[in-house]
């Protein structure tokens, strides 16, 4: 796999292998906050399998999430190795089944420095994470909060189904729950959504 | 100028004749957007006099302030020659005498796929407004609007004074005039700001 990956780059045979040498997966339980404000630079990963959501902390625990990353999909945010101007104050927890590739900030860094197809590959992830947040944050500072639930529930329902409770969705958005389950009601009378137990169906 | 900002970068004599010969002076009127929504690219740009504000826009037209760039500052977030995946949607205004020194965004691509040090020098410089971008963007989500005028004027303040209208405030703030009004004058009452005429002095 990081054969395949790295292949691109221009990167040595010598290199590849002491990247093989060096990366290792790791595993995390559900909720796990696997990186908290700098406080553990795992380096560049990639997600084997599970998820793992990215959010901002405010002072009294409201949260927001500014985006969740997928099976293939890379993350250099908690990577130190980037970057030492990347100061983010930023959160990671695992989501279910979290299985990391793990390439150390030590060997990644060095490889940064010196394969600049590798560097500009960087700059591109660092790019599309910073035009993502700017535009999550945009809506959770412009839209209105109905506006944004109803964008929440279409863009993660599976088959018309969420399996979210009230509590989740409203930190997902940095609101509180009883905003949240408002707005659900509101919506549910008008007869665009259904509330059952912990799972609301769109119509 | 040029030379001396580019020859830590390891850049061939013959390149940097090339910027120099097609980098160029620009000038603005104050208040002139000079970058929406990718309309235009002006590649690698340098401060030489004056300022510019960078802030995001709502469909209702309210703004807020991400950040502003003094002399020496860089600006990077209007290049596409960066990436093609910084699709940001951040307008950059025009303050007071503002003048840029441009490199042309196909002459810099070019460069930053040719020398790692120059790659990873941008790579530096995204990492800090994206961190610096997402800290205010935090505030304005998290922190109540009389702690952020509080933290805004302390920090615009030149000899305790701030010659701006509270719609001015408010507009960096991305937060409505008549608020802003409302908590400005709590201030005066409680005695810590002295509001003149379109001046604001701290006490």
């Amino acid at each position: 796999m990081i054969r395949d990956k790295f292949k691109s780059f221009d990167i040595s045979q010598e290199d590849i292998k002491l990247i093989e040498e060096n990366a290792y997966y790791s595993s995390f339980d559900k909720n796990e906050i696997i990186y908290q404000n700098k406080k553990k630079c795992y380096g560049f990963v990639i997600v084997k399998s599970g998820s793992l959501r990215a959010f901002i902390l405010s002072q009294n625990a409201k949260e927001i999430t500014i985006f969740n990353l997928k099976q293939d999909d890379e993350c250099i945010l908690c990577s130190s190795c980037i970057s030492d101007s990347l100061q983010l104050e930023i959160s990671l927890e695992a989501k279910d089944g979290l299985c990391l590739l793990v390439i150390p900030a030590k060997v990644f860094s060095n490889l940064k420095q010196k394969y600049i197809k590798l560097s500009n590959y960087v700059l591109e992830l660092l790019s599309k994470r910073f035009a993502n947040s700017v535009f999550v944050m945009q809506q959770a500072l412009f839209l209105p909060l109905s506006k944004r639930i109803q964008d929440f529930l279409q863009e993660n329902a599976v088959n018309k189904e969420l399996n979210l409770t009230h509590e989740e969705i409203a930190r997902h958005l940095g609101s509180a729950r009883e905003a949240v389950s408002r707005i659900l009601k509101e919506m549910e009378k008008t007869g665009s959504i259904k509330l059952l137990r912990n799972q609301i169906i769109i119509k």
